[in-house]
């Protein structure tokens, strides 16, 4: 399944997904499926900055991880009051990024991205 | 109730809680409770490591909120291989971190912590 198909997947099995990527530590997104209906939204929240800014920050635990005892970092989530973000490695180059609503089902968005991971990962290689 | 015993309650009712505190952005614990069980999990993982470089990036976080469209910053996770962290901020000064085990209870974690914060914060007045 192509890059895109995982990606649709994503955001319409997770209620609440406003958009998902495939980023790399660049701040460059590979490709983005956002939901139409939430398009306001997601332009209102200007979630490219978001992502690019929480981006960094994953990159900067994947760094700091090196140093410290608890093992490399798989996922970080980030909830602020107007979006909840959760992102997980997908390579050492690249992570996925979901954008939820704060109703979203943040369960169900952890769940998609640990199943679409090694799946992604296979794409990029 | 102290902050003790609110600490108390969190690590006991959380399924694989191996510590909780509630944490300054500067990196100084005002109170700590482990989990006698896991003590020497705590001490391999180097816990107060860890806790502080993942407080540093949920003030970087908290920083960036104000610039970024998606409002002030309530949450923060950081999954690593060995270690699941759940962040939380009580108030702009002081926030509450819960440390557990990957098997740990991630759902009820965030329960914990959203239910507490309030609570933990007119003790911090």
């Amino acid at each position: 399944m192509a890059f895109s198909d995982q990606l649709s997947t994503i955001v319409t099995s997770v209620d609440g997904a406003i958009a998902v990527s495939i980023m790399g530590f660049d701040g460059i997104a590979i490709e983005t499926k956002q939901v139409p209906a939430l398009e306001q939204t997601a332009t209102a929240l200007e979630l490219q900055n978001a992502w690019v800014e929480f981006g960094n920050v994953l990159g900067q635990l994947k760094q700091a991880a090196q140093t410290l005892k608890t093992g490399p970092i798989a996922e970080l989530s980030v909830n602020t009051e107007k979006l909840v973000t959760l992102m997980r490695l997908v390579t050492p180059e690249y992570f996925v990024v979901l954008a939820l609503t704060p109703a979203g089902n943040y369960g169900k968005g952890r769940y998609a991205l640990r199943i679409a991971a090694p799946q992604l990962a296979k794409e990029l290689v």
